[in-house]
């Protein structure tokens, strides 16, 4: 990964001394096994040891000899042999082929960056829960289809983002689950030049169980499901990424990304406040997504394998990593400083005028007479009737526009009335948008009229608009989910 | 493609009659061909041609057929022999291999649905131009990042769509040169059996070029560039549509899909006016790069040919056009009937408080005197003044959310001072938001009341929130994209 | 999916007619839920019922209806409300939003045609098994890198194939446990209109436990590790008919496709078998990837939910379901009637000279005091010694190639010396192909003619070239898989 | 792109030096622009160029400051201006928006690593030619469905994969032509605050032309034709290096790759020679295509842009550009070295007895009075006669390959009898794979005998199998492909 967007850990994970180190951790782990076993004295596998340990991996020799026999573990195993004491050297890599030593140490680099992972998706759960609990009461519209729908606390939203990670962390629970398992069977997996005892003895001490059925190398589909979990998180996030910047929307913002205090957002224009990373969380995804798409591509190869994985793996693994975590960072850091304007919220449910409560004045109507199909068309016309728009005709000139401006007046005062008055007063009138009679309508305005004149009815029917009612629910998602 | 998305003239030029008929002309032009270099008397030529044409191709007897020797080619050529007088059976596919008889009929297919696309492509560029003349002089916020920036003509960005779907266009046209090409160069491309001629004539007689270097098949890169710029298309049109849903979301609504009078937007909710179409061309996008992909592997193949494209293709090419065609179809209706709100970007303008001059009056300031960095952060001060949100304590339980909603009074009116008086008049004061004392921001305040004392220049200062001022230079764009 | 790959069960359950049918299943459970609770009578429940199951729903009265109001499920509800008796239409979708209605049956999809893929899978590793079982003792080259590596059992390979469709089985398992989930929590996801425990009792009553956490749909989260395992066996199929391939190239056949005693290879070449059937499993394996991607992108949507998903679902589950069935229909036929040659088997082997046995005789070298390096590079040259490849300068022209054709003479006879007697018997010469010196390999043979001098050695070196000794540990992988 | 895998070339081109140097250039090329309308004296401009032409960009202040301000390109000016006199720095930027100066230096890189790619194509486009010409004569089997199908020259294969290129090439080509086009037209593109005389003359000193329709940035549909003609050379070569591959599979191997003299083939098996940069090729069009799928997302973007697609840029540009050049060097080397074997091309024709000729079989028996149906047939037979394979049952156990193995005698002879002896001298018999009835068989038979017993047609037949009859029409290729 570029140096922009590198994470330390991972970057560690993936080194070139990293994997060396683990390709030594396996040899020594077989050289372990045949101790255990009884074909190799302790004292010749500890000396074997100390003589590998006590000479760190001369990472530039490596480098200078794979490139001279094109085949990087040989490489390494030159390079480690000068250290071992001749009369043991027959002992070193015996019976192994490349991928005995080289898998154990490649599903251990995806265990320990998996690990990064895990922590920090840990650490964003956190938050989100933090933030649910805030916002247990702080009154917001919920959209559908970028529409407001009903209103909702944005301690409910805040449910739901952490139950999609929960998801998420669940489906990486799972393939990690595949990480259990490497192999040390050999040439073509068929254990021709070693007891399968020794690759169960060795696997154990590194951590992991054999795979029966590997050829030379363990089938990629083990790996797959990791990959896909790992874009699925950064989907997930930029999920909740495009509703924060959704709602970030300059006009009426409901929340702002964190912006420091000598930021600035815009080279040319100094009033803007941009949703920076939230829109690179996207570019993330689409990253992630090409990875996925690499590692997908790498089940197939031929026969007990070709190497076609390889320099996919060098890359796409190491670099979807980053860009997981990269994504975790970017809404830990978002989502832990959120900036949330509770007040805009309600005004953005005020001007709604009502709308919020619809399907609830839609049941009400139908509970008290009118057939369901009515009941539908009342409360849409009343919404509609509630925000008619007058399209002026514009002169074909900037002037009228400069006027405007210049007074800075606000345009033709808006009408504020709500459906809830509209329906309750009997306010009822056409709409261009609705193919409905105006004799329809003046007979509907008669009921309603006539509905609301019990005192009682139009008690409840106040009601209706309340958070208090509306919201009554939620706090069985909080005891379902926080328990 | 299914029912719902199919469309008629596409599912024609895809279906197995065309395709049958298609081949067959294949198998005439190689005979015509060899009537041309006299190798066949045209009278037998006419009487092969009349008793094809005389007999309709029996689809059904050639479905049996084909599942009876698994070959389709082979199963059209039994099908057809039986109307062809014996004596002349001889020439019938003689020389050719089956795909010699498919390749043209297969680039004719994409061909004329290539044909389908740019006819639609450039009915919807009629609409996009239209669009750009009527809203010359409608103007709007333009927005970055979500946010709004400086101000524009909804004409403006229509031209921006516009050239962005000519762009497409273009790459479509480059990507269309390569079905000029097709091949009858037999079994393996090397004319073992064929006369180079015949290939050159019989494939002019179709409307072709030979593809010199064919292997049993034309290589498959001929394809992908086509498929790309579908594709591409599809993903205009959805940024295109992302851009209508972003200013239909409610609110302030700049603009509305139609909206049927009989629609109903949501089975629970009757005030919903949802973006449907436009979301429905995200899952197209989805769609079409999904196709695309199939598409792109298909390069890939053994040697002279495997036929692991051809079940991609009898798919994704199909349904790849219908996506194509489903995408312009849909936005076409939506940009074609947009109900647009000039009103409210009016409104939207106004409720910036001048922040979308803020470029040029950071400009003014650096003309008159003060430093770069200076201008900048005196009008992101500004700015940031200008929208100061008071972050309110809430009570933790749904009451207060109660009390606004019942009163429906506003919340706490907005000061509506703008930038243009905040900084002519020294009216900057601290903001939580940035990291400047005090003491600089009365000195900035001071100069900016000795700078602003002077009337010549107030009157300039006024002339940068002008639109038309601002936007003057926009008739520039018109005239090189509507030329 | 077409015609030509369309599978009846599947077909069915993607059906109209199905999915109709089980949304009118999630209206029923809520409505029973609701006599659970007490809200309605169970008689009025059996009158509702009733009424709607005696009445066919009316496809076209539906599609019509969905036509005019652009709404499918609100289409569905007045189609059905037709057939309900007045005094009760007022409980029919009650509190529901459509995909409260939607998202069971959807689910209920899904996992229907995951028990249609299970059961192919199951039956595809029946074969697979018996495969093992009866090539036992078959034995063949390994390949890695397209090359001859080591020898093995072909059964041995099957078990491979084996616990490669195992690991996907054991994804396809986990990402089933997501569908025990769905919603009917009302328009928003919060109980609005809808009391918490009808939707636990309708969901369980529909097979489902609540999502908790849900806005208007369950999020796509949960369904993408399923497209990602299908995909998953497709590719391991794939990668299964690749082996297949490569071992059918004509030359020396190990084994071959089924191929039916009335098919035809190719319409030019009759001597054609080709594997046509492996070959489509490469395309489709093109395919499930194309949309497996285009349900990855159905993770992201807007808040709440907007309706991108919608037409993707509609296109892309039940055809990566076809693919996936095909996929296994397709490998069941291969597998199941594989044409196998073993005498083909040894033949290759024996023309590898001996080479299969080269990490032995390294190792069996290092064990008798040659240096590591030393060890390698004897063997390595003993190899390409035994495969000299005389390099003749053509004339240029096609003469010597017809000569040599028409006498069908064979070429210059190869030396049939291996590896085996070239080593044991000090056989070594230079290749140009290594950078070895003649006195070295003087050197070398001396010291290997002295080595076997002794009869022991001998035929401990020829035990390693031994089947049963070379493939005595594949019995322990036998026992593990098959147990 | 990881150092393994880097080019000096390529890296240095989308180095952060070069882009600062190219940013430069964006901005001094507008300065310049501004002296040409007479905006700035000619001196003024000198003295800015000088003074930051004098003085290097300095990245580590430039990186420590954009970590501080989030904002690469406003610290990127802060470095700069620096060093510009303060009574110029007024003209610094002026009037441009981030992506005036961003925008051609992003296209100057792609244009530059574009130019990069091609010059490696037509190296390997010249490789390709020249093994076109030397193999010219060097006749060997086509296959298609990996199965032999007919003969060609080596040469022949040659030509069709320079035709591939040369399709990429143009693909290239087209593409590239979208990089001529930048913008410089201000914060929303409008020319808000710039002259759009400004923008052209800037763009022109810079090499570009202005993209009219601009939003902040150019529409990245401009770059995706790019991306996916580069991705389209990486899969052209991958499909030349699976047919080297293939042809290189041990056995009978027909080519293969460059081997060091120093080389080691496999850790433990010292007789491989792998096809490791083949298998390599197709890893990088793995990668190549995940790219391209970044890319391709990177259309979208909201309205007047959001800042999506840079991180994708910073990676994935660089990385696909790598890829490509790595697939060209690999091929280069793999194909400029290709150790071919004539001989062993022969020796697969003569072992395939006759049959690659079975078309124009087919085509003498239909002329010599056989019925089409009934022609295919016999030859399909003879063929099918030639290759019987007797299945033997084995013993079950590992005894019987140990005795053939043992003895290294050759299994049951073949027969070598081709389907041109079969044929003509009738000698047809039953086969268990296809439906024949003996009696037919022996009416063939006698049929074959009568026909063939004139010589002249015996004579005609034995033409039907000499490459240089069978490759007559070749010479017609190379003309074409060649000229």
């Amino acid at each position: 990964m570029i140096e922009r967007y590198k994470d330390k850990k991972l970057a560690d994970i993936f080194s070139d001394e990293n994997k060396l180190r683990l390709w030594q951790d396996s040899e020594l782990a077989m050289l372990l096994a045949r101790v255990q076993i009884g074909e190799i004295d302790e004292k010749d596998y500890e000396e074997i040891k100390e003589s590998l340990e006590s000479h760190k991996i001369d990472i530039n020799w490596w480098l200078q000899k794979d490139k001279e026999i094109h085949h990087d573990l040989n490489a390494f195993l030159e390079e480690r042999i000068r250290f071992i004491p001749e009369n043991l050297q027959f002992w070193f890599h015996k019976g192994l082929t490349s991928y005995d030593t080289e898998e154990p140490a490649f599903a251990t680099m995806l265990k320990h960056a998996t690990q990064v992972v895990k922590l920090r998706v840990i650490k964003l759960k956190k938050i989100l829960k933090e933030m649910a609990k805030k916002h247990r009461y702080t009154v917001m519209m919920a959209r559908t289809h970028g529409q407001e729908a009903e209103i909702q606390s944005f301690g409910k939203r805040c449910l739901s983002w952490l139950q999609d990670l929960q998801t998420d962390f669940l489906s990486l629970h799972a393939a990690e689950l595949n990480l259990r398992y490497s192999k040390m069977s050999g040439a073509i997996g068929n254990y021709g030049s070693l007891d399968p005892k020794l690759e169960k003895k060795a696997l154990n001490i590194l951590g992991f169980e054999p795979y029966y059925g590997a050829t030379q190398i363990v089938p990629r589909e083990l790996f797959v499901p990791l990959a896909q979990s790992l874009s699925q998180i950064v989907s997930t996030l930029d999920k909740i990424s495009v509703a924060i910047r959704l709602g970030a929307r300059s006009g009426l913002k409901l929340y702002q990304e964190p912006f420091s205090k000598k930021q600035k957002g815009s080279s040319a224009m100094p009033h803007k406040k941009n949703t920076i990373r939230g829109e690179q969380q996207e570019g993330m995804d689409r990253m992630a997504k090409g990875y996925l798409r690499m590692i997908v591509d790498n089940i197939m190869t031929w026969e007990e394998r070709a190497i076609e994985q390889s320099c996919v793996e060098r890359v796409a693994w190491p670099d979807l990593f980053h860009v997981t975590v990269r994504s975790l960072d970017n809404m830990t850091r978002i989502l832990g400083r959120l900036v949330v304007f509770p007040d805009n919220m309600l005004r953005e449910i005020v001007n709604l005028k009502g709308c919020y409560a619809s399907s609830h004045c839609k049941k009400f109507l139908k509970e008290n007479g009118f057939e369901v199909e009515e009941a539908y068309r009342i409360v849409q016309l009343a919404s509609f009737n509630a925000f008619d728009v007058p399209k002026k005709q514009k002169k074909q000139s900037f002037q009228y526009a400069d006027e405007i401006l210049s007074k800075e007046r606000d345009l033709e005062k808006e009408k504020t009335v709500s459906i809830r008055e509209i329906i309750q007063y009997g306010l009822l009138h056409h709409s261009p948008e609705l193919d409905i009679s105006k004799g329809k309508i003046k007979e509907w305005n008669n009921s309603l009229r006539e509905l609301f004149s019990v005192s009682s009815r139009a008690q409840e029917w106040e009601k209706l608009f309340l958070p208090s009612y509306l919201l009554r629910n939620e706090k069985y998602l909080y005891e379902k989910i926080l328990k």
